[in-house]
C-alpha cells in the first residue's frame, strides 16, 4: 500500500554521508511505490530561531508566552507560511525520517528549531488543548512512525554499553521519547553509522546496504517499547506504578523491553546477516 | 577573589522567569565583587545556524567538513566576529551559566547554535589538534565551572526517579557531560525550577531565594562527579575498565558518585534549609 514518507534533514554538504543516506532512502522508498517528501533545511534556509516573529497575531501583546502563543497561532491559523507548510507535510506523512550528523550528542540547531517551530501546542503537545492528557503514545501525530538516521563521527565503542559517551539511544532519549513518542509517534530503533570521521569506501558501501534494508522495513520493524502514558503503567499519567519495572529508575524504566541498541550494541545488531 | 562569570541566556521575554533569574544572578555576583558578562542571544540576534558562512576562508572549498573547517578557521583566526567575540568572553570567564527554558527536554535551538558555532575544533573539542586525546575533564575550557539554570514548565514529579519524562539530570547529560565536561569544565548539579507554567508569586520568591544561594556558592559547590577520561577509569580513553562500576552500564556508569539530583530528587535537595 502506498505510503507517504517525510524526510527532514540537516546537512548542507551534498556529498556528505547524511545526504547520501537521504538520497538512498528516497530512492528505496520510491522504488517501493511510496511518495517521498523532502525538507532540506539548509537549502530552505529554515529559520531556526523560535521567536515572536512566529506569532504575528498575539493573544497577549504585552508578555510573550511561547506555549500560549503557539496554541493561539495554531488554533487561529495565524502561523507563518513556513511553519504551516511543514505541518501539512508532517500531517500528510505516514512516517518521518530525521537525518542528521550528531553534533554535541544531539540534533543540529537548525533541526532543533524545526521541531520547536513545527511541533505546535495543540498539535504535538497540549493535544486538543487538554494539557498533558494526551502524550507519550497519544496525540496529534499518533499512528505515524519515526526513525532517526544519525551520522556519528566517533567510534562505536565510545557509544557502547560502557563507552565513555554513553549509549547513543540513551543520549537521544530527549528526541525519541521526549519529542517523537511524546507527540504520539511510534519510534523505531535509531539507525546510526559510527566512525564517519574516517570511513572507507568499502565501509560506506556496507553501511548503505544495511541502511537500505532498514528503510525497506520502515513500516514493518518493531518500534522501541516506550511505555504509553495512558496504557496503565503510570499512576495518573505522571509516575510509574509500583508494580511496573519495580526498583528501576531513570530513563531505563520507561522502555518496557530493552533491545540491544538501548544498551549500546547497535553495531552488532545492524551488521548484514 | 574577583572572578568573571559569563551568563548566556535564551529567552527573549524580559518578564520571564529565566530572565528574572539571570538578573538575580548578575546582581548577586556583582554584589560579591565579581565581573559579569552577558550574552543575551535573542537580543544579539544570534545566528543559530552553523553553516558555510562561518568559514569565509575554506581549507577545502569543494567539500564542506564542519570539523575540518572549524579547526582551520580557529587555527588561522578566520572566524566571523560574532564567534570570535563569544570565544573571548568564554575564555575570559571563570564560570559560565547557561540559562534557558527547557524546550523538548533540551536547550532552545538558538542556544544549541551558540554551542555549535562557539565550541570550535581546537578549543572545545580536538584540543591541541590531538583528536580525542584531551576531553572529558581536560581540554580548552579546563578549570572553568559551568552551571545550567533551567526553567521547566511541567511538574517536578514528571522528572522524579520514576517520573514519565525521566530525571532532568539524565535528560541533560548530552549538555552537562557531552558538551561542558567534554570541553574540560567542572559542571555543577543543574539548577531547575519546575512547574513554571503555573507558578505563584510566593513560589517564585521562594525559588529565587534558593537560586540566590546557588549563585553565591558558584565557586564553592561540589561539581557532578563525572569520570575524567584520563584519570584511570577508562581503558585507552574509550571504555570503562572492568573494575570501575562493575556491572553498571549506560549513562549512570559515568558518574562516580550519584547525588540526589541524578536520580530525580532535585526538588528536595534544593528546598531552603
Amino acid at each position: 500500500m502506498k505510503k507517504t514518507v517525510l524526510i527532514v534533514f540537516a546537512q548542507p554538504e551534498p556529498a556528505s554521508l547524511t545526504r547520501q543516506f537521504v538520497d538512498l532512502a528516497r530512492d528505496t522508498l520510491q522504488g517501493q511505490g511510496h511518495e517521498v517528501l523532502l525538507s532540506d533545511l539548509y537549502a530552505m534556509q529554515w529559520k531556526a530561531v523560535f521567536d515572536e516573529q512566529d506569532f504575528p497575531h498575539r493573544a497577549d501583546p504585552r508578555r510573550l508566552s511561547f506555549v500560549a502563543e503557539s496554541g493561539h497561532a495554531w488554533r487561529q491559523g495565524h502561523q507563518p507560511p513556513d511553519i504551516a507548510l511543514e505541518q501539512r507535510k508532517l500531517l500528510s506523512a505516514d512516517a518521518v525520517i530525521l537525518a542528521f550528523p550528531l553534533w554535541w550528542f544531539s540534533m543540529p540547531a537548525i533541526l532543533k528549531g524545526w521541531v520547536e517551530r513545527v511541533f505546535a501546542y495543540g498539535l504535538a503537545y497540549g493535544y486538543q488543548d487538554a494539557g498533558n492528557r494526551y502524550r507519550y503514545g497519544e496525540g496529534g501525530l499518533q499512528g505515524k512512525r519515526a526513525l532517526l538516521s544519525v551520522m556519528v563521527g566517533g567510534p562505536g565503542t565510545d557509544y557502547s554499553a560502557r563507552g565513555i559517551n554513553g549509549p547513543l539511544e540513551q543520549l537521544l532519549f530527549p528526541i525519541t521519547h521526549g519529542t517523537l513518542f511524546f507527540a504520539g509517534m511510534e519510534v523505531l530503533p535509531t539507525h546510526a553509522v559510527y566512525g564517519t570521521g574516517h570511513i572507507t569506501a568499502q565501509a560506506v558501501d556496507a553501511a548503505k546496504a544495511v541502511w537500505r534494508r532498514r528503510v525497506e522495513r520502515l513500516f514493518d520493524d518493531v518500534p522501541i517499547a516506550f511505555r504509553p502514558q495512558n496504557g496503565g503503567d503510570y499512576v495518573d499519567g505522571h509516575v510509574l506504578a509500583d508494580h511496573v519495572a519495580p526498583g528501576q529508575r531513570g530513563l531505563d524504566a520507561h522502555v518496557a523491553q530493552h533491545g540491544p541498541a538501548w544498551h549500546g550494541e547497535p553495531m552488532r545488531r545492524e551488521l548484514p546477516a
